[in-house]
């Protein structure tokens, strides 16, 4: 843990105190969103000190171009950046001519944050003393509305606590913002038209190069003691910014309010040429809400979310906070309604990992949200893959594959690669896998084998030819190879013979040939149609066979285990427990050499082989393998604490496993990689959801039925969950003396608990 | 080959005939230099065609900042760039007001270029006819002087040939220059005057950052017919621009002349206050001197390099010009007389691969430098290294190696780092065995065994502790592993148990304790103040001495040869013969991720070992592992054909040297690689003279003594070559008849040919 000031608390995320060096921390872990844009949570008035400022729209961004030190071919000539958008919520505030500002104030004192995540809002509130010796009572509430989803509400109250004071709100919009990420400085946006009309501005921009059309729009309204005021505005313009002044005398204790409407319209919804009056349909249905209205719509809509995802843990305040704060923050990036976005590793929260789609998507996001919402959604994730096809063809063309082989990019926006380091993204091939494997996994879990004849069949073949095509005979060993690759575990590049990749690369083509046959037989006109379409032989789906056949796996018959690739004993094998404390992260420490000669591993490897074909090794195995890996494992990937608490408490090793939660649930909280001023780590979060689910909880799918092996944390009185399994929706509730479901539908349910079949009937 | 159009000649680089295609490589291949400055072969007047501008201030360079995908711990900050500096050759012509520019000429014939490689000069001729119909013959002649070497002198000539004409030389200076090499559009000149003095110009420049003050001067004379005319100057000038016009009517068949002088004064040569009086006493002394009598210089100083350093070969004037090429641009780009340069790559042919010190000055030019010149050069050249130790041993620091170890940069300029792929930076070591090897080649070939006790052993000892920390001890073989490194085949990046690197590692320690020994025998003073200096222990030692004992080497009991690395027979071997020849240079055609597991060699490696270590390795071992290891060879590096040249003429097989002979010496003339237009490969040159001096010649120092073991090529009648052994300089004479020696001095030496004991005396 590297930091410990968020106040434990079961449904919110508290900060109380000013301190400057927390400010871009607090930025991050107070992030919000909709789904459809996002915000850190920069301060509505000016703030002279450091800070990180970025507001974000789904599925807009901006191709840059790749710049290395040496080009290699291949490379992709542009990567998507996460581009920071015009800033809405701005409101600079003056008293008696003197602006307020946190890093300037005399004193700052009951300065508390609070993220209220049942209800979906964010809300500030301090006392200042102002250089100019005025004392002002200042309380912000702002939340980005579930319901008008390009809508952004804030309240701004400030009360003078000493004196009479004439205050100004300025509310402004502003597209002359910079990214944090960018070496060079570039100019992203091209502001078209600035505007105004009546109460409200507008702000036309574009992206360069994508031509993404945007409107920034913003509208206020002005209270004292909660009575509306009739505010003259006075307006300034300049080329990239608008502004509007309301100016009022305030007596001492009474509070000036403003209620400040803005967000974005986009071409992906509208038509171009008619964002400025999309705008003003937005604004006009948020002022004609009014702000409390809205609010109430929004925790309506976040009672609804919780309803279905919520996790309660009894017992253990910090352990409640941190699921609560996971399972927020992924509904705040993505919602499953729109099939052009994913689930971006920072979501809405920094701009690191430009690009939106990872392997993470399929590898850890899917089962969330395939257990919590409706099963279209997790479908809507798969599409995505499916209409990006197309494009990793082309990717894998790029690498020298042929005849329809695919491999998916290692991070995207668009299907297009979007990652220039030749050892990921030509090498950390692994990702196809997972891919693949979410195919199975929707079917697995919905029993929704139609994705398959439709769409996911072309999919497979695609990654199956790209597997067959990557091997390499070595005629040394009479066996097939996987030569060149980074596994999971991307502190080790170039290696041979990867375990978790050789794995997954042979059951991607047994799975495919598998589908192939059942495609055949069952969706006869879908085969035909596919097969017409991609157009395989008997001829090339033997050789897939015989690669996948004679695929090579490193074991070591010393230790009993297969070793994460060729080589790995030849490392100094030094445990982390015995690495010097001040040599962590690594990642932060070494020279990438030295990491890569080190055995320490990142994340996850031959371990998240266990994890996602568990079924294919005993308990005894796992347990072996467990305890050879995870001592080198250093965890300095986010994704990496989720998969061991899981594997941790199948072993029952309990104590484990619940540190292994602590550190996955509160990665970001508590900061225990030393980075969340860049933002939060999103993907990983759904981890945290498996950890409890499929970890204390025991979830599987075993024979086609739904099974649970619950255990607790002997630090928990209770907890609870809820799965949406076929349709029909299971609350698992575990205690210490005893675990029951529940069931809401009409028909009983046939579950498996820790082997023994039982029967939940629905309830009341 | 892939190009085939410079003329064969003996002395001379000549084209014919212009085509505005060839104009880059021509740039390139006609390139002159004087070892303090260099230029492509630009033309003097306005182009307007492509063409790729260059003129090198030799040590002015830029410290870029290093920009990736993705930082690594460990790079460098900052890396050197080739800087483009201020053009000095420009002469604008206009005849009748119409400008001269080949690309727009209605008419260009009898166009000829020449270097004349025996004087020192580049010429050009060519009639044009020009848009207004004015036909016109130009002859110019250029050469950057090796007696003043702050000065070149261009002489410019232009004949009317269908009517009179009005000619105006408008000869000028301009900073206002960029980079070929830029991503960024950088600015990398401060201009901080532009001035005049009378007929003198001069542009004072300081390089951003790293503040290399320069003056960039002119100075011209006109005459008609050879007889010189006072010209009235009319003088232009922007702020970093100056230019100065002389209009004169021209009858025809009258030539009218115009001698410009220019070049840099630099600030490393003089006081940065005094760089226009420095630029004024250059000028004032080539003026005075004129054109023709500096070009007499010119040639004087050029026959006396040729005298030492010329390889003469009858009967095959392809051969003949490829050496002298290779000879003369080694010379055009060092000559050993300031101790802050060193070979570049490209000289000052080109800007690619920023940064002028390679592992190539100690493994191929040093040989060439240490035979043909003032066993001084050689020793500068070492001492480069030892001014940059501190440096190296900071380097090492960053990538966590403690105790004086020391990581010579891959490239550099000043001591730092200048290479940003980890693959290179942090993992191609073995470049820190080739600076040892540098130290015991140098004392092997000159006797000179002070070098070692002054500053050579201090190098030796970091470069030995280095290589004890970098080897990991492998519990599971018991032996000491080399991992996660890049060996001279670049097309294997981050493998384990390279052997050359294991190799040369091993010797690295183990000379470096002889030498230990023998300083602490034979130059106990010197021992003592290296002693208290680096501070090594007999413990230190003995761990120094268990790693070169216990050092793992793979090898291959099938094929009974070592092996390049880990896993090398696990990857699909099929030989160069049988790879689609449109798949080559692979560098051009593949992905990086199917270069690295491909069996395709970049340059010699294992065999690059056989080389250096020769006396280790029986003619049995030699040839086994050249028939393994050639037919994988792409000879895809400048640096692979001599190597190769050398190893198969040991083997007898001369069809074969004598392709790799021409391959290695006229890559550029022949453009093999298909990137001459980037300009040369300077440092493989001194390679081409190693594969005839101990190629054919078989030149080595066995048991102290000088030896050969001549062969000549079939096409060649004979040939001859210069060795400077020992302050002894013996001439060998090759022809298909036998071999004779003669020694320029005064006392016999016995040398050793073909094994046998033989006395060279002096001719009279």
């Amino acid at each position: 843990m590297n930091q410990d000031y968020i106040i434990p608390n079961e449904w919110s995320i508290i900060e109380e105190g000013f301190n400057s060096y927390k400010v871009k921390s607090s930025e991050s872990l107070f992030s919000i969103g909709n789904g459809a844009m996002g915000q850190r949570a920069n301060f509505e008035e000016n703030y002279s000190g450091e800070t990180f400022q970025g507001s974000y729209i789904g599925g807009v961004y901006y191709p840059d171009k790749t710049r290395v030190g040496w080009w290699k071919n291949g490379y992709p000539e542009y990567f998507a950046k996460v581009l920071n958008a015009p800033n809405w919520i701005g409101i600079n505030v003056l008293i008696n001519g003197e602006k307020l500002d946190l890093n300037t104030c005399k004193e700052v004192a009951k300065f508390k944050r609070e993220l209220n995540m049942q209800e979906g809002w964010l809300s500030r509130s301090f006392e200042a003393v102002l250089p100019n010796g005025i004392k002002i009572k200042v309380a912000t509430k702002r939340f980005l509305s579930l319901e008008l989803d390009e809508i952004g509400a804030i309240s701004y109250n400030i009360t003078p606590l000493n004196s009479d004071a004439k205050i100004t709100y300025t509310p402004y919009i502003d597209a002359g913002i910079t990214n944090e990420d960018t070496n060079w400085d570039d100019q992203f946006w091209d502001v078209l038209k600035v505007s105004q009309n009546k109460q409200q501005a507008y702000i036309e921009a574009r992206t360069m190069k994508t031509h993404f059309y945007t409107c920034t729009f913003m509208e206020s309204r002005l209270f004292i003691d909660n009575k509306e005021v009739e505010a003259t505005c006075n307006s300034e313009q300049t080329s990239n910014l608008i502004s509007c002044s309301y100016q009022q005398e305030v007596k001492e204790n009474q509070t000036y309010t403003i209620h400040k409407f803005g967000g974005y319209v986009v071409d992906r919804n509208h038509n171009k040429e008619d964002l400025v009056a999309a705008a003003k349909v937005a604004l006009d249905k948020a002022v004609s809400f009014g702000f409390d209205v809205l609010l109430e719509k929004q925790k309506e809509s976040w009672a609804q979310i919780w309803s279905m995802s919520d996790i309660t843990i009894e017992g253990d305040v910090k352990a409640q906070q941190g699921i609560r704060f996971n399972i927020f923050q992924l509904n705040q990036t993505y919602l499953g309604t729109d099939a052009s976005l994913n689930i971006g590793p920072k979501g809405f929260t920094g701009e690191k990992y430009g690009g939106s789609t990872y392997w993470d998507t399929e590898a850890y996001c899917i089962p969330f949200y395939m257990a919590t919402k409706d099963q279209s959604v997790a479908r809507t994730l798969l599409e995505y893959r499916y209409n990006h096809l197309d494009k990793a063809i082309e990717n894998a063309e790029k690498l020298g594959f042929t005849n329809g082989a695919a491999l998916y990019p290692m991070v995207t926006m668009n299907g297009e690669e979007c990652h220039n380091e030749w050892e990921i993204t030509f090498e950390e091939i692994h990702r196809n896998g997972a891919i693949a494997f979410a195919i199975y996994n929707y079917y697995r879990f919905t029993e929704d084998y139609s994705y398959i004849p439709e769409k996911g069949l072309e999919v497979l073949i695609a990654i199956a030819r790209f597997w067959q095509q990557r091997a390499t005979f070595s005629s040394d060993k009479n066996k097939f190879m996987i030569l060149g690759v980074t596994g999971p575990n991307e502190y080790e590049n170039n290696i041979n013979n990867n375990f978790y990749t050789n794995y997954i690369a042979k059951w991607c083509i047994n799975y495919a040939l598998e589908n192939i046959e059942i495609v055949k037989t069952d969706h006869n006109s879908d085969y035909n149609r596919i097969k017409e379409k991609v157009n395989f032989s008997d001829e090339e789906l033997a050789k897939w066979k015989s690669v996948a056949d004679g695929m090579y796996f490193p074991y070591s018959e010393k230790h009993n285990v297969y070793l994460q690739q060729d080589g790995f004993l030849d490392k100094e094998l030094i445990t982390v427990a015995d690495l010097d404390k001040s040599q962590r992260p690594i990642n932060q420490k070494w020279s990438w050499d030295r990491i890569l000669r080190s055995p320490y591993i990142k994340q996850a490897d031959t371990l998240q082989g266990f994890y996602m074909f568990e079924d294919d090794f005993s308990t005894e195995e796992l347990e072996r393998h467990f305890d050879f890996y995870e001592p080198f494992t250093v965890h300095e990937s986010s994704l990496s604490p989720c998969v061991h608490s899981i594997q941790a408490a199948k072993l029952d090793r309990m104590e484990q496993a619940y540190t292994f939660y602590l550190r996955t649930s509160r990665l970001d909280l508590d900061d225990y990689n030393h980075e969340v001023e860049e933002g939060l780590h999103i993907t990983s979060m759904a981890g945290t959801w498996m950890s409890i689910v499929e970890g204390f909880g025991g979830m599987r799918v075993q024979k086609n039925t739904l099974s649970f092996s619950p255990k607790i944390p002997k630090e928990w009185n209770s907890y609870s969950f809820k799965v949406n399994f076929r349709h029909q929706v299971i609350t698992v509730n575990v205690s210490q003396k005893g675990t029951d479901f529940t069931l809401e539908g009409t028909e009983a349910v046939h579950i498996l608990v820790n082997g023994e079949q039982v029967t939940v009937s629905p309830s009341k």
